[in-house]
């Protein structure tokens, strides 16, 4: 059938149960939802639905199920991998409107919400009781939960407070053939086998999620942080493996080498030393005496480990404000060069160093500048890439340099996605980090949940075809000749 | 087929790749398989075969699979829920002899295994570098990590520590078609659906793990325990309640009832008080500002809720004494009782009380004793239930007197397994806790793994067949005559 047929035959079936002002299909409505935040990825969807409860999601699942129409889900459209990247002639669902908090319950420390709700209102909404929502990705002011529970998201504090599927207790969710189901459990442990913790990070490829229960956590009574000077990167690499191995867990552990400092010290004047090879930040959180306790042990293993300076958040104010280079990295990237590919992989701590002076060899090779800005404490790393999409073949040579990044993560021990998910942005990369019977496996359990391939398909897990592909080429093609690669 | 048959052909062909001295299968020899520690489920295997690596293991699975053999996974056989019950006609793998440490990693704070390592064998080995392994089963001398794998097993301290699946960071798996896969990472996530997080707790219906990789923590500097009476049921309930709700992780918080308190005391001489209506152990662990400050927060919040006497350890030796009595809790049950069934279910903090003040109501009415021993602060109760195998239908009764309270934990909001798994012993109870679409889901997922139904099959996952039976039961017969349960 046409595209344009399609959508018509699409609307007529959908009108039956979903309200028109819920239904979007003229371009210049549906332009908004051609991305996500991989903007460089665009496809027109040929429908937008935006449902206003559960009965509507399963009348829109019956639609396309009948009419074979895959479906995209969509949060807030913040994703960077392209997990929301709509499908030539298929459906894109909305959760913009499933954006209410049913239940706050300090009793239980936990909160119940859909989907569309962002995350930031979520402690917003537990504050007066003293609790928060941890996870914290930087998109937290407008991404929402469900985006979040799709990813499993990470941000700044999860080496200690965890990542999505840490703090989330239960998921409701309703499957392609119309069944509703009930994941997880407000104990510890669920009986039957973990599907919620299958379903998170699953990328929209198993099912709608309808509500979801989180973990609320005690907001700290305190916290303060240390950024730390270093005039060698390897020095700041191997003082984050020391505090580690001191047996501290910081609420939060970050690098920032001297590009990224550059960068953003003159944007945000948060202090930095612009001369250092790279920064650290360390921040303790708790009660008083447990951060006094872990702020003294931890200046005395940067102290010991070389750092050249320290530098102490002594109040709240100062505390942002150190925090505040950090957080706006993104957008001082954005302020120095017209474009930026975020990077988004992981590596034993140990070999923090070494990646970084193997990025720097790239940069020479590839010819195009990279601030690195780490998750160090749990060795997530997000290269920020510098191009202009409008030289021609930037954005691909872009691409590539984060693809060889990646293989680097892969063949030092590491994974290619540390919060970002895999989306469509790195298919190819999942060639490199499993092999044949691994994804064969991902794609068995995808169609134990969705048999006639309609939710997101062509996401998260790359054929098999695409890997035979992906490996001729990459023998080919000079760019991507990464090394061979060991199995972890 | 034979079984005598079978045998004779399913012998000589393993023999083609495992040595003699791995297979058993005279019934002398493979009488010790025939249950594991839920005991009045007894059957003979076929046959027992112990591999000595993982080579070995891919040969048995192929053998069983041309042979379309059942294959029974077995740790150390300590589990309640008879996941390592044998099948009719069905060989039982038993990873005894995988029972090397590969490597103990102080940097990385892990700990690299093979599944028939003993779970306190792996703190023995970190002990030196300070680190241990969180999750503590009472088995803990004796499981295996690859059984605590299969069970997502938990134990006192899982409260502040996690179950084990927040405690397993890589799982290597040989699948029923001879693949071998790697799940999990080192990093906070892993790219691709979370089948590490699947595997845990899939009760050897998925794959057989041939490796894995734990988690290490720092051994906590210090820790002091308080005992609190209570003179009401009811008060000690909302004391676990107030703790909590007052932002307190105690490293452990158990509640025994005054049957229980008697069991244990002439036979460990703990110091408790007999004359309570329930105690609850409070304990607080990290370094001695850290505990001095929860230890004092929680004696106010014990005493406020009303507790009429509190009993704190002062030193390391009373400590232990402390804990002795709630430790031996089950032994003590074999002393005072010929047999003893242990319950496990969870329940919303909250309703604490209630289900206790039930359970008594249920003793009177099956006219059975039953000893309430409760991880209460993540609200997984241990109800034992005391009879004598010898009496006709005393285990039956027993078994019925569980399920009921079960029944009650899925009417409350909570479920039929806090810890010890579905195996066969709840199979029933799953019906009460899953509609059938989540059933169906579970038993897709377990089929994308294991087309060939031969991983522990009857186990884990009730057929619908077995569900419509037992709704049918349930309401002809009396005994199990369960209230109309509300879905949560």
């Amino acid at each position: 059938m046409e595209s344009s047929n399609l959508r018509a035959v699409l609307v007529k079936a959908l009108r039956k149960s979903i309200p028109l002002h819920c239904i979007l299909s003229d371009a210049e409505d549906t332009r908004p939802y051609e991305c996500d935040s991989l903007s460089t990825y665009k496809q027109l969807p040929l429908v937008v639905v935006l449902p206003e409860d559960e009965m509507q999601i399963l009348a829109i699942l019956k639609v396309c199920r009948e009419l074979q129409v895959p479906i995209v889900p969509r949060g807030a459209g913040t994703g960077l991998s392209g997990g929301a990247t709509p499908i030539e002639n298929g459906l894109v669902l909305s959760t913009a409107k499933l954006n209410k908090i049913l239940e706050v319950n300090a009793y239980a420390r936990s909160a119940r919400v859909q989907p569309g709700v962002r995350n930031l209102a979520i402690s917003d909404a537990a504050i007066s009781f003293g609790l928060y929502y941890a996870p914290d990705p930087s998109s937290q002011l407008a991404c929402s939960i469900g985006g979040n529970l799709a990813e499993n998201a990470g941000g700044v504090h999860c080496l200690k407070y965890g990542l999505t599927v840490h703090n989330v207790l239960r998921a409701r969710v309703v499957t392609i053939d119309g069944d509703i189901l009930e994941l997880g459990s407000e104990a510890l442990d669920a009986p039957g086998l973990d599907l919620l913790g299958l379903f998170i990070g699953s990328e929209g490829m198993l099912g709608i999620v309808t509500e979801i229960t989180v973990k609320l956590i005690p907001k700290p009574q305190t916290a303060q942080v240390i950024v730390a000077s270093f005039s060698d990167v390897e020095q700041a690499g191997n003082a984050v493996a020391q505090v580690i191995a001191q047996g501290i867990i910081p609420s939060g552990l970050e690098m920032m080498d001297q590009t990224s400092v550059r960068m953003v010290e003159p944007f945000v004047h948060a202090g930095y030393d612009v001369n250092a090879a790279a920064i650290l930040l360390c921040e303790a959180d708790g009660n008083t005496e447990e951060v006094a306790d872990e702020i003294s042990r931890m200046c005395a293993v940067l102290e010991k480990a070389g750092a050249s300076s320290l530098k102490l958040s002594m109040n709240e104010a100062e505390r942002t404000k150190l925090w505040s280079g950090r957080k706006n990295a993104f957008p001082a990237a954005g302020r120095m060069s017209p474009d930026y590919y975020c990077v988004d992989g992981t590596i034993p701590r140990k070999h923090l160093a070494q990646v970084l002076r193997s990025i720097t060899e790239m940069e020479r090779q590839y010819a195009m500048i990279c601030a690195n800005v780490f998750h160090a404490g749990d060795g997530n790393l997000h290269p920020l890439i510098l191009f202009d999409a409008n030289d021609p073949g930037a954005f691909e040579k872009a691409e590539a340099f984060g693809a060889e990044i990646l293989a680097l993560c892969v063949a030092l021990g590491g994974t290619i996605t540390g919060e970002h998910g895999v989306g469509i942005e790195k298919l190819n990369s999942m060639c490199l980090q499993f092999n044949a019977a691994e994804l064969a496996c991902f794609m068995a359990v995808k169609e134990a949940f969705d048999p006639h391939k309609l939710l997101n398909p062509t996401k998260g897990i790359p054929s098999l075809n695409r890997c035979a592909e992906f490996g001729r080429m990459h023998v080919q093609n000079g760019r991507l000749n990464f090394p061979e690669l060991p199995r972890f």
